[in-house]
C-alpha cells in the first residue's frame, strides 16, 4: 500500500501516462478511503468513495454508463444510470454486505448538500458498488458504518493510496492480496491531450491465472489456496472527453478487455461491472432552457480511446496487487503479496 | 384500505380470479406490511415485504426476473437476477430513500437465516424496490428503521391489506391517494390450473389519465392538483407455472401493457419496474449434483399466461386506489381517494 | 384502404394533430410503398419504405432507437442502431419471408446512391422489419422481388395510403384485415411546436381483443376466426425534437403502451418492435472536425412527449384497421374489415 | 489453409482439446463452406454454414444465446434469438452486403425442409452472420450467390478447412490474412467429459496488436498497412453441457475476454458478435405436452466451463490466421500471412 507509483512492470503500453497515473488525473475527480481494521485482524474491511466532481454533481450531472460483464453482483444505481444517462452522486465502493449502509450514508450526505431533494424535487440515485471480502473480513460483522463513508466522502482528495485501502483492505486477487489500483492514460485528439483514468477495486481470479503483460507468472506461483475465480472486481473510468452515455457504455464494456489481459474469465461468481463517465458536458438537474447543447466525440475517432482505456484500466488492475500488502485476516487466513513473488517474473 | 375485495368495478376480465383474489393465491407467497404515521401526519410512509417461500428462499432459489420499464428508479437487486435468474430473498418496497435501510434490514435478516453466508458461501442478493412518497410524507426524514423492516417480514401472512398500508401509506396515483393493490387469475394448461398473482405499489400518473377499465373517468375527476406523469410503479408478479427466468422476463415486460390500461403512459420521472418469479421450480443453493432437472412451459403456451397477467396487474393497480383513503399528508397536503369520485364512474 | 383520415372515432386525445396526420408531418419523412396481389387471390403482399429525409440518409445519420416490446421477430439492422445510436439508411417493411430480398434490394440502392461504401469507407446498415403475413399470403412463394422494393423507395412521398396496401396488404389485426396506420401529434415545447409522426404496420391481437379508445368492441365483433395473438407489429415514430438515441428509446419503448391500449398483451407470437429516430441533429459519415455539437431536451421534458407519442402510435394502429379494406386471400380465406363491424362501436 | 492442426503455438491452455481440435467434437455439428475467387484476384469471399443438427434443427431446436461485444455489425437472426432463447437454422458466415442474398437462401433451404412453415405454423428466423471483407474482395460486386449458400449447407461435414476458406476467404485480421479458425476443448463435470467447440470469422485488429499466448509479436512484425482496429469477428461456441439459454449468454459473453488475449481492444468499427448453443435440450416445435423437461448445469459449475470456452475462442482466433494464406486481392492489395512472420514468434 502506498503512493509511489513506481510500479517496474511491463504491460506493453502504448500510450502516454498522466502525471499522477491516478484516476485523478481527469480534472477535478478526488478519491477518499477509509481504512477498518482491527487489533485481532477479523475485521479488514472499508470504503472508497470516487467524487466526479469539486462542485455539486446532483445539480450538475454528468453522462455515465455502465457495463454488467458479470452481474453476480449487488452494485446500487446501475438502473436509474442506464435509463438517464447520468451520475449524480459520488460513487462509493465498500464491501458487499454494507451497501445498504454506505448507501444511506450517501443519500445523506446528497440530503445535506441538496436540501430541495424530496421536496422541491425528485429524490437522489446514489451509486454505491462492492466485492466481498468475506475471505479475510468478518463480513457478516458489518462494521461498515455510516460515518466510514461520510469521512470516507469528505477526505477525497486528488492524491490517494493504492493497494490494501479503502474498500480495498479485505480483498484478494488471484490468490494474492487485492485491492485499490488505479492508472490513467492520455489520448490526443483534433491536437489537444485527453484524459482517461481508471480506478479498480479486485477481488477476483483464481490463484494459478495471474497474467501480467503477457507473463503467465501465476502459474509460476505457489499460492496459498487455489481456488475458483470467484470474488469480483469494479472498475470504475473517467474521461474529460466529450462522450454521452451511449459511447460511455461502450467504453465501460472494454473493461471486459482488459480484466482478460490480466488472466480473469470473469468465473460465475465474479460480480465484474465496470462504470464510465465523462466530465465534458454537465446536466443541470433544474434546467432553466428546454434543451441542452452538448458536444459529442464522433464514434469514428473511439478507437484509440478504446485501447487507452483498457490500458488503463490494466494498469489499474495491476497496480491494486502491486501496491496490496500481505495481509492476516479473519479466521486466521494469510494473504500473500505479489511483491513476495516478484522474483518470479519475467515479463 | 381494507381487506374487502367488493370492488364494483368491471375490467372486462376473461380469465377467473382467484379465491382471494391476491397474490397469496399462488402457493407459498406471504405479504407482511408495517405502516408508519405520525400524529401530526407529516410522517406516512411504511414497508411491504413479499414473502416469496414458506421455506427458506435462499437455500432454494426460485427463477426469476425483472423488466425495466421505466428506469427512473433505485431499486436494488435486479443486476444479479439478470444475470443468474433466480431470487433469493425476500422482496422489500420501501420508500425511496429507506432503501438503504431496508437493504440493511434485509441482509441482517437473510444472515441471521443463514449462518454460512459470508463464511462458508459467498452473500446474498437482497431485492428492494421503492417509490418515492415525498408528496405525502416526510421522506428527507427517513422514517423507516430497520426494525420496520424486520416487523414486516416476521408479521407476513396469506392475508393482507390493501391501499394506503405499509409501503403504500403515502403513496398517490393519477393524483388521487395511491398505495399497495394486488390481484390473482387463474389459466387452465394441460387441464390442471395455475395461478399468477400480481402486488403493485402505486405511485404514478398525472390527474386527469385515470382509466377505468376503459373509462376515461380521470377527465371528469376534478383532481386536486394537475401534475406531471411523475411517481413510480413497483409490480411484483408470481405463478406456480413452470417458467424459466427468460420467460418471466417476457411476463413481467406485460405489466407496461398493464400499466397503459389504467392510463399510464410511463412519464420521465416515473420509475416502473416489475418482477416476476415462479414457485415451480427451486434451486437449490448447495447442489449436491451438478446438473439440475427442472421443467419449462413451452413458449407456444405463454399468449394465455401473458393476456392472464397483464389482467392480474391491471386489477391489482386499480385496486390500490379503490382501497386508499384519503390522505393528509406532510406540509399540509391533502390527497383524496378514489371513492370520493367513483359517482363518476360510468364504466 | 384509402387517403381520406376522416377517422370518426374518439381516442380521447389530448394533443393536436399534425396538418396530414400522418408520420409525414415530420419535415422531410416521405412514404413509399408497393401492393403485390394475384388475380386467384393467392398473393396479397408488399413493400412500404419509410425514407428518413430528403438528403442522403448514409452520409447525415439520424440519432434513433428500437424497442424490442417481444422479440418473436425477424426485423435486420437493429443490432448497429443499438450501438452507435444512428439510422442510416430507409426503414423498409415488408413480408418475413422476403426480408433477405428487401436487405439485399435497399443494400443495392445505398450501394448506388453512395459509390465510397465497400471501397474509402465500410458497410452500410440497412434496416428491415417484417410481419408475418401467411394468413392471407402466399408467404412460402417469397413474390417480393428487388424491384418491388426499389420502387417503394423510389415512389415515396409525403401523402400515402394507409389500410391494405404496401407491407399492409395481407396483414390481420385482431381477426380483421391489418395493414398501414399512421398519425401524428404536436406538442409545444419552449414556444415552438414539434412533431411526432408514427406509422404502424399492424398483424397482430385475438379477435376478441379489440379495445378502440376505451370500447372493448372485440367482444361484439363475431370475428371469423377466433385465434391467438399471434402476428406482429411494427411501429415507427419519427420527430423533429431533437432527442438522442438513448432518449428516442425511451420514447420507443412507450409504443408498448399504445398497443396495449388497442388490446394487445403481446401474445407469444406477436413480434412487436418500435423504432424511434430523431430528424433534429444529423451525424456526419465523413466528419471534419473530431467532435460533433447537439441539442438535446432535457429529459425532464419528455413526459408530454411519451404521450403524445402514444397517442399518435394508438392512432396509428387504429387507423390501419380503420383503412383496411375486406381481403380475400390464400386458401380460401376471406378477412373482413372493421368497417364491416362499426355499427358496433359504442366509444 | 490446410486441415493440419499442426499449430506451433503455446496458448498456456489448461484443458484437454477435443479429438479434432474442432467445434465439429461437439456430436452432430458440421461445417459446410465454398471459397468464392476469381482469377482476377478481384473476388475473394465465400460461404460458412454452421449446422447445429443432423437432424431438423426447426422441428427440434437448441437454447442458444449472443453476445453483442460490439454492435458495429449486421447479423441477423439475434433479436429472437434472444426473446425465444433458441436457434432453429443453420448459422451461416458470409460477407456484409451479402447477407440479404444469404437470408433469402437459409430461408429457402428451410422452407425445403419444412413444408408447413408458412402454412400450419409460422415463419423461422435463421441467423446469418458477416464480416466486411472488402479490403481484398469485390465487396460491392455481390459475388455470393443463393446457390453458394446452399452448396454450404449441403456440403457440411464434421471435417473441414481452417485459414482462407469459405466467409473467411477474404478477411484479414490484426493487419495479416485472417479467416476461419476452431479448436475445442474438454470439461469434466460429473465425472463424464464435456465439450466446447468454437469456430471464427476473423477481420478484426490492428497491424501492430497481435498477442499470441502472451507474445506480443504483432509490435515486432513490420505490417503492410498500420489501420484502426475496424472489421470485425464473429464467433460461434458449441457444447453437448445441458446450458439454458441464460448461461449460454454467461458463455457467450466470454468470448470479449479471447478477443481480448490476441491482442483486440474491439476497436469503433468492429463488429464482435458471439453466438453460444447446446446440443443438450431440444426443444420441440410442434411440442405434443405443455411443458418441457429440461437439464440445466448449476451456474456454480460454470467456472470451469468459462475458462475452457476462453481458451477454445483464443485458440479458434489464432488458428485462423495461423492457416490463413497470404491473399492477393482487389484494386492490387496482398495481405501477408503469420506464417510469414512466425520467426518473429518469441512465446
Amino acid at each position: 500500500m502506498g503512493l509511489a507509483k513506481d510500479c517496474k512492470i511491463n504491460l506493453h503500453s502504448k500510450y502516454r501516462k498522466g502525471a499522477r497515473n491516478l484516476i485523478t488525473d481527469v480534472a477535478g475527480i478526488r478519491v477518499g478511503q477509509v481504512t477498518i481494521k482491527s487489533e485481532d485482524q477479523n475485521i479488514n474491511t472499508g470504503v472508497s468513495a470516487i467524487m466526479p466532481a469539486s462542485d455539486n454533481i446532483f445539480r450538475r450531472k454528468m453522462f455515465a454508463a455502465s457495463s454488467i460483464i458479470n452481474g453476480f453482483g449487488k452494485s446500487v444505481g446501475l438502473v436509474q444510470m442506464e435509463e438517464l444517462g447520468t451520475l449524480e452522486s459520488p460513487i462509493i465502493m465498500t464491501n458487499t454486505l454494507s451497501v445498504g449502509t454506505a448507501l444511506t450514508a450517501s443519500v445523506k450526505y446528497m440530503l445535506e448538500m441538496n436540501p430541495e431533494i424530496g421536496v422541491e424535487t425528485g429524490t437522489v440515485n446514489c451509486v454505491v458498488t462492492e466485492c466481498n471480502d468475506g475471505e479475510l473480513n468478518d463480513i457478516r460483522g458489518l462494521h461498515v458504518r455510516e460515518e466510514h463513508v461520510r469521512q470516507a466522502i469528505e477526505s477525497a482528495s486528488e492524491i490517494f493510496e493504492e493497494g490494501s485501502v479503502g474498500a480495498g483492505t479485505g480483498m484478494e486477487m488471484m490468490g494474492l492480496s487485492g485491492g485499490i489500483g488505479s492508472a490513467s492514460r492520455l489520448v490526443e485528439i483534433g491536437g489537444k491531450d485527453y484524459t482517461i483514468g481508471a480506478i479498480a477495486l479486485t477481488n477476483y481470479g483464481s490463484s494459478d491465472g495471474l497474467v501480467i503483460g503477457g507473463d503467465y507468472i501465476g502459474r509460476r506461483i505457489k499460492a496459498e489456496r487455489i481456488k475458483e475465480d470467484k470474488g469480483s472486481c469494479i472498475i470504475v473510468i473517467a474521461t474529460d472527453i466529450p462522450m454521452i452515455c451511449r459511447q460511455l457504455k461502450r467504453l465501460a464494456n472494454r473493461a471486459a478487455h482488459a480484466l482478460a489481459l490480466t488472466g480473469s474469465y470473469s468465473g460465475n461468481g465474479s460480480g465484474d461491472i465496470a462504470i464510465a463517465f465523462s466530465t465534458a458536458n454537465r446536466i443541470e438537474h433544474f434546467n432553466e432552457g428546454k434543451f441542452k447543447n452538448i458536444d459529442m466525440i464522433y464514434d469514428d475517432e473511439l478507437s484509440p480511446v478504446f485501447a487507452a482505456g483498457v490500458e488503463a484500466v490494466e494498469e489499474a488492475l495491476i497496480s491494486s496487487i502491486y501496491h496490496a500488502d500481505s495481509m492476516p485476516g479473519v479466521r486466521g487466513r494469510q494473504e500473500k503479496s505479489l511483491r513476495d513473488y516478484m522474483h518470479l517474473y519475467e515479463g
